[in-house]
């Protein structure tokens, strides 16, 4: 195997690059998980992730992806035949699709195109129409499109049906405003490696009153993904079920730490002043984004390639030449946008690197552009 | 939250302690998993991991705990109705039965007290009476009673069945004999953490030419947890189609190199060398031991606790006050056993200081015995 060069700037939404306080954690022994020393640094971490999640509900720490809590909010709560409606403005508000089919639930897709923000007026009517939903799926920051839905103003609405509201801010937590309480959200689903800037492989769920009431009438669809299983042994002994990524919580607890000790005001106003740089650089170069800007993601931008510039050749130079890593589209944009992440650990020298590098990458394949380093100095500097 | 102190001797039946080497893996930056880098890195595991099970098959590397690819094996298997034999003699086979349930499958159980091994006659028996059973699942080396299932003899009667066979080798796979081709396993399931010496947190999965014939033949029951799209994604792009913990899989990498390095042959013959020191070390102090003894673990040694010896009181001297975290019992048999952990990296220091801990800590609540050191010894030195 060829080595492996781990010093590329990682722009892409996810997994971000980890601070090495949080990094070496992880070179700590691995301790029993069934002692109260594992116990203790559980529930601290669940503590702390309460506090960024915004809530007073239960929040419990699962081993895997984010898809795993994606999926677990659903086995848990629909049966076959319930009705939920997923707003689909991308992946991974689709992703919602397919696991609520998995489990023969029926869908009510909101679709919009992509890179278009969801409308909660749209939400309402569609609630006016089917009383029955079960539950509203929606992903507050598509990492796929760089959109922002406007997950407040459609809690406003959901709040006052039956229908459960579940939020994925995979891509958001910590670095945009989420208020699990406060935007009603039910249940909430986070992962480590988006902008709360821990390793990926754990990921989070919150869990209101409303939700327990549809859990436990709802027979778990999963064994693995099963909440109650979890409630009851943190319940009863401040435990994981099954044995969790030990080193993972290490890191987990450390990073929520960082992101406490900045707070989640200057923290997210750290994203938008980075998201705001990155977008006006690229503007500057006379890029065309390609969120709508209503509903622009302050933690991924998404951009449109200019005519000419062909996705894979472009991103190779980035990598290889000037060691700076983004994403290109997924799905029906592949190949048409690419995403600069500004998640997490993401700083003024990422930026400004990044957008010198795209000048370099873009001028290289034949698009002579500059001045977006300039502008992005100009929002930097105040 | 208090200071936690890393540097106890952790036998446990994992996590079990992991090497410097492997641990320091961990500390280094995230990479993206959409990169060639990563797909090199994920590949080279696999290929590894192959070596280690010793398979042709498929094997896929899955973010979670081994319960999660005990899960997987069913959910991708099992249909509504369908007949499952579950041999049962401890927790972990128990767990299986629970999981066929979920699904909604019709649980055969073949049942032994704890503490006894399975019988290969008792398997084929079964099949005779029951033709249309779709899988048998056996947990090799049952954790939770020290009892080694002989999954050798299994394999010969179940081959000659329609019925896959499904076998957990969490706490064996790099500590004792498994041939997943040679032993006709069509799913084989193991855990990073125990006897190959990595970190909690990824898990693997093998899966054989008829195992691949039911799959494809059956709906997934899970969307995480559904083992076509790990398979699509890797044949295609050798990526997971979920974020993969990125850190835990560079420790895998490392620790597998470590086990082949060692060699298979080798690294068996050492966990049988612990685990007759930490036997005949243990019966040297008068100690009865729980699993039977055709049956016994050579991974981890259960014992049943002296007359009068409270488990918690006794394991908290030997923690607090030796800095040795050795486990229970669960279930039906806590308070009644402890069990010590002689997998992966453990050594003859380990097993020694343990042993004399253990004296220490029975005289301290009235059982006084010595003698178990040095029958440890007897056998060390050989």
């Amino acid at each position: 195997m060829k080595r492996i060069n781990y010093d590329k700037l990682l722009m892409i939404p996810g997994p971000t690059m980890v601070s090495s306080e949080v990094l070496n954690t992880m070179a700590y022994p691995i301790i029993g998980h069934r002692t109260k020393e594992f116990g203790a640094l559980l529930e601290d971490t669940v503590e702390k992730m309460k506090k960024v999640f915004i809530t007073k509900g239960d929040v419990y720490i699962i081993t895997g992806s984010g898809t795993a809590v994606m999926d677990m909010a659903i086995a848990n709560t629909v049966n076959k035949g319930d009705k939920v409606l997923t707003i689909c403005n991308g992946n991974f508000g689709e992703r919602f699709s397919k696991i609520v089919e998995v489990y023969k639930g029926e869908v009510i897709k909101l679709e919009y195109s992509w890179g278009k923000g969801a409308r909660p007026e749209d939400v309402k009517r569609i609630l006016e129409e089917n009383p029955d939903i079960k539950a509203v799926t929606v992903v507050h920051n598509e990492t796929s499109t760089g959109v922002r839905n406007p997950i407040k103003d459609i809690g406003k609405i959901v709040k006052d049906y039956d229908a459960l509201y579940i939020v994925d801010t995979i891509s958001s937590l910590g670095g945009d405003y989420v208020d699990v309480d406060g935007f009603h959200i039910d249940i909430c689903i986070a992962g480590s490696q988006k902008c709360l800037g821990a390793p990926p492989g754990i990921s989070a769920i919150s869990i209101s009153e409303k939700a327990w009431d549809v859990i436990n009438s709802t027979e778990s669809k999963s064994f693995y993904l099963d909440i109650k299983a979890y409630r009851d042994r943190f319940e009863s002994k401040k435990e994981s079920p099954y044995t969790p990524a030990v080193s993972l919580i290490y890191a987990l607890n450390k990073a929520l730490d960082r992101v406490l000790e900045e707070g989640l005001e200057n923290r997210v106003k750290r994203h938008e002043r980075m998201a705001r740089a990155t977008v006006t650089g690229l503007e500057a170069m006379g890029i065309e984004l390609f969120a709508e800007e209503w509903a622009r993601s302050i933690t991924v931008t998404s951009a449109i390639y200019p005519h000419g510039i062909e996705d894979k050749e472009f991103r190779k130079i980035l990598s290889n030449k000037y060691n700076v890593v983004i994403a290109g589209g997924q799905g029906q944009v592949s190949g048409k946008i690419f995403r600069i992440g500004h998640m997490g650990e993401v700083k003024e020298i990422h930026i400004l690197g990044t957008l010198a590098a795209i000048e370099m990458a873009f001028k290289e394949l034949g698009y002579n552009t500059s001045g977006g380093v300039d502008a992005a100095k100009e929002i930097l500097e105040r």
